[in-house]
């Protein structure tokens, strides 16, 4: 038995304080990761607010980690104690459904998310099915690899899924914790890139980010000016924009993939998608091979998330800034090491 | 200079009388389509209505055209006078645009619809693009092609298009002058086949044309317990259904394609798109040379229509058997000829 100390809410909304939990023995196929940082994402928050009502109090958020092993079970064969690992969104999967099976784990109606019904990264240790936990590349500073592991994951898992080429024309729509790293992946994938935002002072920061233009999407004008040029937009997020004006931009076979929860009905006009043979999508992070895909991709083109960073012990402050919408791109806690 | 003895309509709904009209010299990449019979479609029937306010009277219907060739343009050499052609919704197209070059045709911006804006194929001639032209296999009895070169290509080019696997399980919502053929052509493409159909005696017709089983899709229990069945769903019906309880009977990364023309917003709701990783997506029949693939792909698999035969003095007679709703399963003009 180990003690691990963790910060938690006993109710919606709640301050997140210092909670105590026991694991019990090590399952045979689980890992223990001792937890250096942890990203907030914005789903962290969706939870603490029960917005989904699916949380259950006391509510340890986190699932963008980063750490060591610290212990692994029986027949665990490809992670060892001390090695820098990532945990996101699942942490564990049935692995025999047609989906685990056919490497679709991130689809697999059994998988386990790391902070629904169990006890997320805010903490000294998370334990999880070692299959949902990724090695990360020597190179990659493991300070910032947490957010790679959801948000990172999330946008760059359709690159993956539908087969975008680097000719392809992306738009990223919301430039946020997710945005930010969309357009980073989809200018080191080669496409031609364009970033929809709202908020002036983003648009130069979206120039660095990667982005070839922008585009103001408060203005239906220029929106409509873009019409015909997208292969693919993906969007970030989680609130109605009007949609089938973002449709109208596709080229003919593009797709809209909405990675934004967005909760009410979306009111899509079909002619349009007809004439132009187009697609509306959207999909879960990804799968723990395309992780490891991502993680030496990243790597590899230098693809990191601007963070700000938190100690642990001001995970309140951290939600806060999260609350406020000033986040510059993606908070992570950073646990004070002894 | 040659005269066209077509049927046309002076106005929305009226009846479709005799009508002439002169075709002028031949364009070096036309052809002359002396018509044998022609298909109806309920696209036809819409555009009689004037019911998406495009016609444009005296409106001669008429884009599922089985007939010989008449008269080649100066620079066709791929058919010859005496051909056994078909003609579907496109008669034609630009030929240079990013998606003529790209073998996409059907997504031309500038691809000319049949009887949109021109006269169609209830007549004893129809001129058209040469490249929009299909020669028939020896194979095919031509009396019957018409209908697969516009119905039968909106069924069969998703199938192409987005890669369906025969290891794939399909469902055909709505059987009727699209959904039979799509019955047809999925089960020959190797999948498991279900129809969706709410009228009790196409039950067993629907197993004769190639369904494996039927959902009675009047009966809410009955299609939630096909929940996570399907890889593809066509749909081919025209109205409003719940499309979230079908988007819930798809398999993970599976598709609800629809290509009835459904005019008012679908109100989808996305969390359940993003846990499967669905796609809800339409297009437009298909490409000259996907029309190619489709003919080739028919004839050697016996895929035809069913199909009612109408003289085409009789043309005001089947349009109003197409209207009450009785067609079974698609109705043929046919032309006599001296």
């Amino acid at each position: 038995m180990s003690t691990v100390r963790a910060y938690a809410a006993s109710k919606a909304n709640g301050d997140l304080e210092s909670f105590e939990y026991e694991l019990g023995p090590i399952g045979p196929e689980e890992v223990d990761i001792a937890v250096e940082s942890c990203g907030i994402c914005h789903s962290d928050l969706s939870m603490l607010e029960d917005a989904w009502s699916i949380t259950r109090f006391p509510f340890i958020p986190g699932h963008e980690v980063s750490g060591k092993i610290s212990k692994i079970g029986g027949h665990v064969s490809h992670l060892s104690v001390g090695d820098n690992v990532g945990l996101g969104w699942h942490a564990g999967y049935c692995m025999t459904c047609d989906q685990c099976l056919g490497g679709h784990h991130n689809l697999c109606s059994s998988a386990e998310s790391t902070i629904i019904g169990r006890h997320g990264g805010f903490a000294d240790t998370i334990r999880a099915h070692s299959a949902s936990v990724a090695k990360l590349p020597d190179k990659l500073n493991p300070r910032i690899a947490g957010p790679l592991l959801c948000g990172g994951m999330a946008v760059f898992n359709p690159l993956v899924q539908f087969g975008i080429s680097p000719t392809d024309h992306v738009g990223i729509i919301g430039i946020g914790g997710l945005g930010h790293m969309a357009l980073k992946f989809a200018r080191a994938w080669g496409c031609h890139v364009t970033a929809f935002t709202s908020e002036g002072a983003k648009e130069r920061e979206a120039l660095d980010f990667g982005a070839h233009d922008t585009i103001n999407s408060r203005n239906p004008e220029a929106i409509k000016g873009a019409t015909d040029r997208f292969d693919l937009l993906l969007s970030t997020v989680n609130v109605q924009l009007d949609w089938n004006s973002y449709i109208g931009l596709l080229k003919p076979r593009g797709r809209l993939h909405m990675l934004g929860a967005v909760t009410t009905p979306l009111g899509l006009n079909l002619i349009p998608m007809m004439f132009g043979q187009l697609s509306v999508s959207s999909s879960p992070v990804g799968s723990p091979a395309t992780i490891r895909k991502m993680l030496e991709f990243a790597t590899r083109h230098d693809v990191t998330p601007v963070t700000e960073h938190f100690p642990m012990d001001k995970v309140n402050d951290a939600m806060e800034h999260l609350r406020s919408g000033k986040a510059r791109y993606r908070i992570v806690l950073d646990r004070q090491l002894l």
